[in-house]
């Protein structure tokens, strides 16, 4: 009997619970969830003999230590500061590991010794991170052994509202950490390449700098640039490929909207504002807004971001409740931005039966050896949501990391070391068994589109 | 005979050495000018008998203390981070100190034992913070002291360029730490209050905020907000005042064009451009623009931030070269923040004769007691330079601390702790003695400027 540990039973994690659970007979295996809430842990795992919930501060280190100790594979759902220590135990302990973050310098200085012991870390293995890549590569390497040369790669992935429960102004909910959504774009300018030219776009910029792409049978979208792209070149083997951009999906209209936000100063995180507890919506909008005793907050911001008042960005702001003469309900103090999600939250949240959506575009540009002309192709996925806690993002982070924990006790995924899922024997298997629950890319030759 | 010791002694340290030199022998000193280059220390003091020029490495503490030690009273003229070194020194040698700085938290922390020990740490003598202080607190001392009530107090500084060297579209020229000027308003939102409301603006905005300001003889500023003006709350006695703002006074028409630069993210220091040091200018301005394969670099900025191609923007844009087919010639790969610097500083670098120019204005509005009506007083000040070394700069941020060391030695101040220049009994000699070196304020009722 293999033993899996989970660390950190987050409501996202139950996805990912579901399916171990359902494998464990075939698979002989024993789960135990451990949270710092117990109570929470055993509502996940239910009535099964297949698993058990324990009680775990995951910040103990001989606690923690003791109970890796007893299992062969941990899956870490804790926050990614804390991952390291997870590893550093299971380097010790002497086993795998699976976990959703991004890999950290620390995990990665590990890659030699966890190579030494013949263990397999694997990270990066969510939706963004994680079905991004491996999707991603999926595609590229495919292209490259028919020896095209890459000329240009795009991404683009956005965490949305289902079109069934797409009911505001602005097409948006919030389906995931609201934090991220208010603070995205900020701490350090968009990088990319564009036709051979390195391009940088400014925090003040990137709600306006959009790309408009669409999804048969869903719609258009607009996608705005993530931070760094050119981080991708080595992990993607992009070098000298000419335009590689990656971005995050909205609805069309969303930015031009969100912009006014930050154009005033609504997402700024740095300071605390004075007397923000007393704040109604209004007072919070008016506060970023030239005095002057005559005219309205309305007008004011018209006048200031240039809004017509009877426009469709105008409609959503007025919508989302900015101009409510309504208390914020802070019970401290708050940054700009805490204060802008509290508000947000009250329109965004999702609903009872509310589903939400994932969306995952690629576009990959290639040139046959020798030929002058491009050919384009897009990829695309869309996975909806089944219900409120087995929610589209809960699938499409947990299956991948609950698979690959498969794929590893089973001997499928056998290279040792500190891994993204980049390469096929990691990323083929996992993208086969996704398929099998509808997670899946549909891919179409399309006119090569303009350059520009 | 007492004993005065300048530390660091850069290009801006001549016009306090030339007053220090000139009472020399009236008030029986010897001066000491201690800096790292000893050759420019000399030529500094010239050939007299009443000072003497040393080496000194001002980061080794034995070699510091054992100069300080020697004296009686210490002018540290080093980069803000050292003030505190020199100043701990001070305290155990019980010796007084002047410094141009801002007071920093380990200074402040000194403030009883200084008390204790008998001596005066007196900082923030400079031009600004120093002269402002003084000003401001002079206006704001007499009206109190009449009964009256403080409704308003604004306040503005600028180095700029003298009208007579003022020859190039910007009306601007680098007459200080450029580095400063490129950075301006970055690391942290503006805060101020407008008639009783706390307001705000990000930096995406500071350039689009601004006010115009006459000075009669001089024309038109505008002034941009200054980061913090709510600090001065405690520091002015401002407690309960309606407005408070701060600025930064350029000529009117500067800020909308430098604003291009923010916008498009040229003023960003976060991040190292990637080839740029085989840039042309015209590159440099390239990376910011959306890749077209058909439009100029011209036609794309003026699409991209809606400028026309005949107008004032557009016209300074072109004459600093930032389409110029020009290397940038950096020795190692930059931050776009130090690219521009380079830039700029090819065509607003002072040249041979080129004299530079302080300009401060005061703006307060009071009411009379049980009186609903307000005065409105503005108070300004221009000081032109000399000649290159004796620049406007070095004489507004000497002339202040030469005074002060005179009046601290000959007993006119007396106050043990540490001190900014708040207070009447340190302002008044100080202003009244700026006076005879033209550095004087004018003051002119206004009929009272709309509240908006």
């Amino acid at each position: 009997m293999k033993k899996i540990l989970v660390i950190g039973a987050g409501r996202s994690a139950i996805v990912l619970i579901d399916y171990l659970l359902d494998h464990a007979a075939a698979e002989n295996w024993h789960i135990t969830v451990a949270d710092a809430d117990v109570a929470h842990a055993k509502k996940m795992i239910g009535s099964t003999n297949a698993a058990s919930a324990v009680e775990l501060d995951a910040t103990i280190d001989a606690q923690r230590a003791a109970l890796i100790e007893k299992h062969d594979l941990v899956i870490s759902m804790l926050p990614a500061f804390l991952h390291t220590l997870v590893a550093k135990d299971c380097l010790a302990l002497k086993k795998n590991l699976v976990t959703p973050s991004y890999i950290s310098d620390d995990m990665r200085k590990m890659d030699q010794k966890v190579k030494d012991a013949g263990l397999i870390f694997l990270n990066e293995l969510g939706v963004d991170p994680g079905i991004d890549h491996m999707s991603a590569m999926r595609l590229l390497d495919d292209m490259r052994s028919k020896g095209k040369e890459i000329t240009c790669f795009e991404s683009f992935t956005g965490g949305l509202v289902a079109p069934e429960s797409d009911n505001n102004p602005w097409n948006y909910k919030f389906t995931w950490n609201p934090r991220n959504v208010v603070l995205a774009g900020q701490g350090g300018a968009v990088k990319f390449k564009h036709n051979g030219k390195f391009k940088y776009i400014p925090y003040q910029k990137v709600f306006r700098r959009t790309e408009v792409i669409e999804i048969p049978g869903y719609g258009l979208f607009e996608g705005y640039a993530n931070r760094d792209s050119l981080s991708y070149r080595d992990l993607y083997n992009l070098e000298g490929v000419p335009t590689i951009f990656r971005g995050t999906l909205r609805r069309k209209g969303f930015c031009r909207s969100w912009d006014i936000f930050v154009q005033i100063g609504m997402t700024d995180d740095s300071y605390i504002m004075e007397d923000s507890m007393n704040m109604t919506h209004r007072d919070f909008t008016n506060s970023f807004l030239k005095y002057n005793e005559h005219d309205s907050v309305e007008l004011k911001l018209q006048y200031y971001m240039k809004l017509d008042q009877d426009g469709d960005v105008f409609d959503k702001l007025q919508w989302i409740g900015i101009f409510d003469d309504e208390p914020i309900g802070l019970k401290k103090p708050g940054t700009p931005a805490q204060i802008l999600q509290k508000i947000l939250e009250k329109k965004w949240s999702l609903k009872p039966g509310d589903k939400d959506m994932i969306v995952m575009w690629h576009k990959i540009r290639t040139r046959d050896n020798g030929d002058a002309a491009e050919k384009e192709i897009h990829s695309s996925m869309v996975v909806i949501g089944d219900d409120e806690p087995r929610t589209a993002m809960a699938k499409t982070v947990g299956l991948p990391m609950a698979i690959a924990a498969k794929l590893v006790l089973n001997g499928t995924i056998t290279a040792p070391g500190v891994h993204a899922p980049v390469t096929k024997d990691i990323y083929e298997p996992i993208l086969n068994e996704l398929e099998s629950f509808g997670i899946r890319f549909e891919e179409r030759d399309m006119p090569v589109s303009s350059n520009d």
